[in-house]
């Protein structure tokens, strides 16, 4: 039953994000018994422009190299 | 007032993606006498690899044929 | 596979919530073709000071009877 | 900590999207003395089709100058 | 920058969602080597009554006893 | 038409929320031309233990003072 959505920035691979729906999954059962069957997880993708941290988009955080007080990573 | 959020997969046409929207808005109105021009219905379609379920991504549920028991639809 | 996530204000009754619930369900199915078991809708009640329409909350707008231009229902 | 999703329909530019993050941070510091370094903003952009009010998608309404009463934008 | 919204219905105690904020975290870091200081899980609670699957309640779900192909849990 | 979900731990005064509400639709108003009739916000309050940060709940890093490189506000 349990439903989970990760939000992330643009760029994580395939292989990254089949990781992450089993690695999620597996804890769903492992720590809440959760049934496998209906655990649904999903992904949404932002593009930069579209993600703010401390005011600024992450693409602009990125532009500027100003990551290091602000963990826009 | 009411805001209704669908998650699916990508796939459905326009005629679905506008049926729904009118169905849903139609239940809100006759359930909870909402008024229809409050009534907002959004529809986010994720990419099957962005989907998982037991564990595995719609995607490759489905490249496997294994649907039986998880009801990937 | 889908999932629809409903918010409306508090005071719905239990019998509104199973009749949404039922019939979101039942279009899931008739229009999208989607297994209903693997189709889930969750919904969120929340208290009129914390839903706003036209920069006031739902709360200010129903003790002012001010609900005509702007629907609040 | 705050976390803040805005959905609009597509159509904004990088520059309102830019004003709306550092706008939204800003309130969300001087009301609730919220640490911009934790403040998050990510803004959902959906399709005019995915987008129902009143039963239509906006869409529809837009292409019929339908907007009067609905306040489609 | 992650943020992850975790959907379940009552019940979990402390101690089951520690796990899972540190499990999920640990997952974000290790997978797609994001920063823990700016990685977000929350949890969001729904009643019984408030969580539909296959058009019924998980409240009515359970008191039937009818979980076996439905998957409730 | 916009719709803007507000994510704070709990604690925030009434008249807190009231200003939210107001900045907020101000800007979606004033950036990008929304009409306010039809734009919506809403808040949702989460448990300090259902919010997590760096692997951790809010509850825990307040309970431990450990606010300062986590910036839980």
């Amino acid at each position: 039953m349990p439903y989970v959505q990760v939000y992330i920035t643009e760029g994580a691979t395939k292989e990254q994000k089949a990781e992450l729906i089993e690695g999620i999954t597996e804890l769903m059962v492992r720590i809440l018994d959760k049934n496998p069957a209906s655990t649904h997880v999903t992904i949404d993708e932002h593009k930069p422009a579209n993600w703010g941290i401390a005011g600024r988009s992450v693409k602009k955080l990125r532009a500027e190299g100003k990551t290091a007080g602000i963990s826009e990573k």
